[in-house]
């Protein structure tokens, strides 16, 4: 996937401020937070998108999560609350076509979208 | 769980707008929609947030994707664009404690919160 950038951040060719990496998955700071804790958690393999990935794989999907509560208890966003959210398709605001759950908490949040 | 909403949802008690069921899952109306698409997707476990699943029950996560991906495909908002998210705890605005999938779509989403 030589045009990813998520890619280019899981094989290092890209610098990125990592927050937590396992064997399926890897989770950096949003370089354009719109929160003041917004991480985005991604999958190491490339899917463009969560409508892409095939039911046999959707395990990769409670990895992401997984990642996400260590996050929110080391962040403190466990106790003060937070929103996992991936973005689909055109009509989501999706622009990077690497599946990735933004995780986002540290102030009060608004609307759903 | 005898005063969790969701809970009577699932056991028949409360009547619901359901859109699909498997042996996992339950997903149903919102009805308060915020948009033309607002599903809610449900384990028929009850956990009351996303902090709350132990990490041996979150491939229950991966089921409520799985069951997102079919909703998503079957209302046509598969092409047009989607979004997914789960609200935990004060900041985020969850009002019901039973973990939920909100499916959005239907129109332009705005802003992540």
């Amino acid at each position: 996937m030589n045009d990813c950038l998520f890619c280019k951040i899981v094989a290092g060719q890209i610098p990125a401020a990592k927050v937590y990496e396992d064997d399926l998955v890897l989770a950096f700071n949003d370089i354009h937070p719109a929160a003041p804790t917004h991480m985005l958690i991604i999958p190491k393999e490339h899917f463009p998108s969560l409508q892409d990935i095939p039911q046999g794989k959707l395990p990769v999907i409670a990895s992401l999560f997984a990642a996400a509560q260590k996050l929110a208890e080391t962040t403190g966003i466990a106790k003060t609350g937070y929103r996992t959210l991936i973005n689909t398709g055109p009509d989501s605001g999706q622009v990077v076509f690497h599946v990735h759950l933004h995780l986002l908490g540290g102030r009060k949040l608004g609307k759903l979208g």
